[in-house]
């Protein structure tokens, strides 16, 4: 898996994908990373890639030139015959979730457009962008920390990039219960001890009490995910009488 | 308005503020922040800060002690007598919004506690949490990205950190509809070129092409956004016929 990311902010990308998991994939070659500066297109003595907005307004547009040719330069990387996906990054997009993570981790190379100012010539979006993402319905200064979101979420799901054992959890959040609460040492802690069934080595209990738990948290915080959820009858009337409480 | 930042990757954190729009905010002073290293609170030779979870499952929690004693090293940095909304990141969490962020930028300070590995012994999160989010339905690796994601949104809303005119292009996102596409320099560019309409000099028949196209792009990319839009009838006919053609 190739990321390659346009922007006028390569280093913010390559240092934040430099940390942690992201940053040991990387080294040990699962997934790869390429940040491309925008403004390494531009054709003019300062290097400006943006211009006013026709029809006026505030702000600032990116101009369709440099993008087109930065992205040109990747296509022309990739040399797969197959031209890849490319996202743009826009509170307009689609809503990105986990069923989308789990698509696009199938793909060998994903291009990231990064938007800044007030957004994006029109005519060079319309010429390469195939899918255009939100991260949430809210407004960010720019599109890099929305593809390092992306980056990050993906990059969990190609083989190799997390132990299997961890990845496992993902499944937890996909059949719509919210996790169990974690407790690790000390057993007491302050004034507070660990529930003592995860002390006891009864696996049948454990089993009980992590469910009743996922059950019980996804009621009080996201019950519009129960909606999807498989419950048993006791456990409609557990979120009936929880609910009922509120 | 300042930031406090609990987590094990403070550079991360650190690197990714000092760019562009929160870099120039941080040093004109119009926000503060300070990330802070959790694994500086552990009370042993290697720093550990996570062990194994209670009752058994894959990866490691993070330890009750550590995420205690780097709060209240923050709390007794604050100094203004309120305690301070304190936010954990996590996929349980509610979800963000353009509204939430609204509430956010009138405090003076917030602080972000970001976990990793399978989560954070749920006995400290009690006693120090007030406010569990989400920036979206998808897993990520850890909580700095989500702790970024809502700085940078909450950032742009502290007066003084956008130039007024610019900040103005949040409340189009606010009314439930979608921008407009942008259009700039030069005029023409491929085969491509500006809608007339932009180049006309016409404000209404330029106020009527932004409305349309508004409308428009909502009925096509958000419909769901279209319930909370206030529509004239002619618009209502606009969108159920775009509807209908998909």
């Amino acid at each position: 898996m190739k990321f390659h990311v346009m922007t006028l902010f390569p280093e913010m990308i390559e240092n934040a994908m430099q940390e942690s998991i992201t940053g040991r994939a990387i080294k040990a070659g699962h997934i790869e990373l390429s940040a491309v500066n925008i403004r390494d297109f531009a054709e003019n003595k300062h290097n400006r890639v943006d211009d006013y907005p026709y029809g006026g307004g505030a702000g600032m547009v990116m101009q369709a030139g440099p993008v087109y040719r930065c992205y040109k330069n990747i296509e022309e990387s990739i040399k797969d015959g197959k031209n890849p996906r490319v996202i743009y990054l826009t509170p307009q997009g689609k809503t990105f979730n986990q069923s989308m993570a789990k698509e696009y981790a199938k793909e060998e190379n994903l291009v990231f457009l990064c938007g800044h100012y007030e957004g994006i010539d029109e005519r060079v979006l319309e010429m390469i962008v195939t899918d255009y993402v939100s991260i949430g319905d809210y407004v960010l200064t720019g599109g890099e920390l929305p593809a390092l979101v992306m980056m990050d979420t993906i990059s969990r799901l190609v083989p190799g990039v997390l132990n299997n054992d961890i990845s496992a959890e993902t499944e937890s959040f996909s059949d719509n219960l919210l996790e169990y609460p974690q407790y690790t040492r000390p057993e007491h802690w302050m004034d507070k001890s660990v529930p003592p069934v995860l002390l006891s080595g009864n696996h049948k209990k454990l089993a009980e009490w992590y469910r009743e738990q996922s059950v019980i948290r996804t009621a009080l915080r996201r019950p519009d995910l129960l909606e999807k959820a498989e419950l048993t009858d006791k456990e409609r009337e557990l979120v009936k009488s929880l609910l009922a409480e509120e």
